[in-house]
């Protein structure tokens, strides 16, 4: 049998340095943790786009369509901010999500012991945050159509369209429930039933997959503005949130803020199972690229190395070498090693992006 | 020279609890400040729909075109969750802002001294924060067609539309860079330019704004899910920003959890001058109906009597008044009155809905 396939994608700021730590977990496995991977690096995002003239060219999609799992750094950068909006770096990202049908955008946030400090919240506010924003991640409104820009009369109109068919929404909220099932069964769904019928009809079929499949995972349904309102006040009352593109996009960032550790907060977007079972999948940090510190080794690679993690978990089946992989995050934190992002305390260990990164292999 | 006139509409739940303490400053200013208005009273939301059918009858639109200034108190709660869309308690609220076409939704969200300790967030990031929230209310996904629920296929699909033209972000941006001249000069835009095309206009148009006519005010751009994270980690960078409709409503209840003080904070809408100069004007707490504690006497009316003081500023050139009234919330809070929603704290006296009012009133 052959070894299960990995494309990395390090793509812009960050991202390449962040991803040069995973290598070194990965490559750690295959020597001492029995566990090989083949491994393919490509371009995604600013980088692609000054080597092709696209952000994802469709040689790369075709090998992201054909491996076990895509791992992604990050894309973007102010460089490329003036670019016209059809190769922007963020297309190549969107166009992996769609065409991968990758629907179920897992977010878990997260709050370290060794970290409860440095949230911007109260330590007993978020002390023990475990939370999981699951995100549809294939319709809404980044995909509706029409779109675009049009004239109109004497002016010009910006539009997008919202847009829900009733599978999109029953595929992810079986996501949600099926999580929330190995959580604490609380599942929180949020919309805006009260100003869009988008999310009257999300709310209805999310009711529906409750009581037809998982009538023993309790349910309840909030605004997103109260949501996000929540989540400030006390996010320990929410176990697995089911949220659409757009609310999901600005709540798990709201979300990820408070544990205080973005550069920590890893993500997994999974879509239907592939022939051999394992589903599409693509994990990636949900920080962003950060052209600020680029290069500069203060980057932190634990999102990224989490979000290989997730993979293990559950793209490979390997549980159980997640758990240790997370340990030994967890292990090195608690030793006070800390990247400039998370420098402040007292009696800590400042350590640069390869530093951490070594530090984590020999925890393992 | 007859009296500035007021339509009062108390509204749902809490609403019109919170109200009674209003009227007891508005007549406060009747008897003692030499500010005499003349008040109609009438329904909006649940309880005008239990009387007529509808959140809000033509008459109820009309006396609302007609006067000075709309206060009204909130709509809504779950006795109305099941009606038809079409009259729901929240469609009474959207359309006086639609016909009114109260344009900029201006939301402080500031941390009151006294009450620094009681929110979610660390003292020293919350100590201070004073920043203004300029939200579209006109426009965007809450009113752009097509809408609805429509059959395809097999299957239904829930649809909403994002649309804004130029105009509708000119006047808004304007508002944002007036008020922005006023206070520390600084905008900060918020939108999805990376993944929308409305986005895109949006940030188009507020630079142009910025650089023909308000060059001496900073401008910069952010995205939604950027702006809720820096909400979170450091709300005081901000001073002004200006959001569309749906980003605004949940990054205005983001800031405004943030100050620990939901139940203390106002907001105004405001639209185009009328005839006498004024604008069309309708002043609103920001907190909702609070169906679970209403007519229990635990309600906290600041936000509502804060709003008001927006009106003496905004609607009737009173802004000394305005400050007074300001004055004498602040030193409620200082003596230590507090509502049921901000106990907690050592060496408070609690207070009821109405004790709260009268020792405002006695204050001024
Ligand atoms: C980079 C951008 C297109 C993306 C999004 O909006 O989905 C990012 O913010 C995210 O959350 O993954
Ligand atoms: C009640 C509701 C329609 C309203 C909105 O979504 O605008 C409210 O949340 C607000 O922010 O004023």
């Amino acid at each position: 049998m052959s070894n299960p396939s990995l494309l990395i994608l390090p793509g812009d700021g960050i991202g390449p340095e962040v991803m040069t730590e995973v290598t070194k977990i990965i490559d750690w496995y295959g020597a001492k943790g029995g566990l090989k991977f083949d491994v393919t690096m490509d371009l995604v995002g600013g980088c692609a786009y000054d080597k092709h003239g696209t952000p994802l060219t469709d040689e790369t999609m075709a090998k992201a369509q054909d491996v076990d799992a895509v791992l992604l750094g990050a894309v973007g950068g102010p460089k490329y901010d003036n670019l016209d909006f059809s190769v922007k770096p963020e297309r190549g990202l969107l166009r992996l999500r769609k065409e991968m049908d990758l629907y179920a955008n897992l977010r878990p946030a997260q709050c370290f012991d060794a970290l409860a400090d440095f949230s911007s919240l109260k330590k007993d506010v978020v002390a023990g945050l475990d939370l999981m924003i699951v995100r549809e991640l294939t319709a809404g409104v980044y995909f509706g159509e029409p779109r675009g820009i049009f004239e109109e009369g004497n002016e010009r109109v910006g539009i997008n369209t919202q847009r829900y068919t009733e599978s999109e929404i029953d595929r992810v909220a079986r996501s949600a429930f099926e999580l929330a099932r190995k959580r604490d069964n609380k599942v929180t769904s949020v919309e805006k039933a009260n100003v869009m019928e988008s999310g009257i009809l999300w709310r209805e079929v999310v009711q529906k997959v409750r009581d037809e499949d998982y009538p023993d995972v309790e349910l309840n349904h909030m605004y997103a503005d109260n949501c996000a309102m929540q989540l400030v006040r006390a996010p320990k009352q929410f176990d697995v949130i089911v949220t659409d593109n757009l609310f999901g996009d600005i709540l798990s960032d709201c979300a990820a803020m408070l544990t205080g550790s973005l550069g920590m907060l890893p993500s997994a977007s999974l879509g239907a199972p592939m022939a051999n079972g394992r589903p599409k999948a693509l994990y990636e940090p949900v920080h962003g690229s950060a052209p600020d510190i680029a290069g500069q080794g203060k980057a932190n690679p634990i999102a990224c190395i989490l979000s290989f993690a997730m993979a293990l978990r559950y793209s490979f089946d390997q549980g159980a070498e997640a758990t240790r992989l997370e340990q030994a995050v967890e292990k090195v934190l608690a030793d006070g090693l800390r990247t400039a992002d998370l420098l402040g305390e007292e009696g800590v260990k400042p350590v640069s992006t390869s530093e951490m990164g070594d530090a984590i292999v020999a925890a393992l």
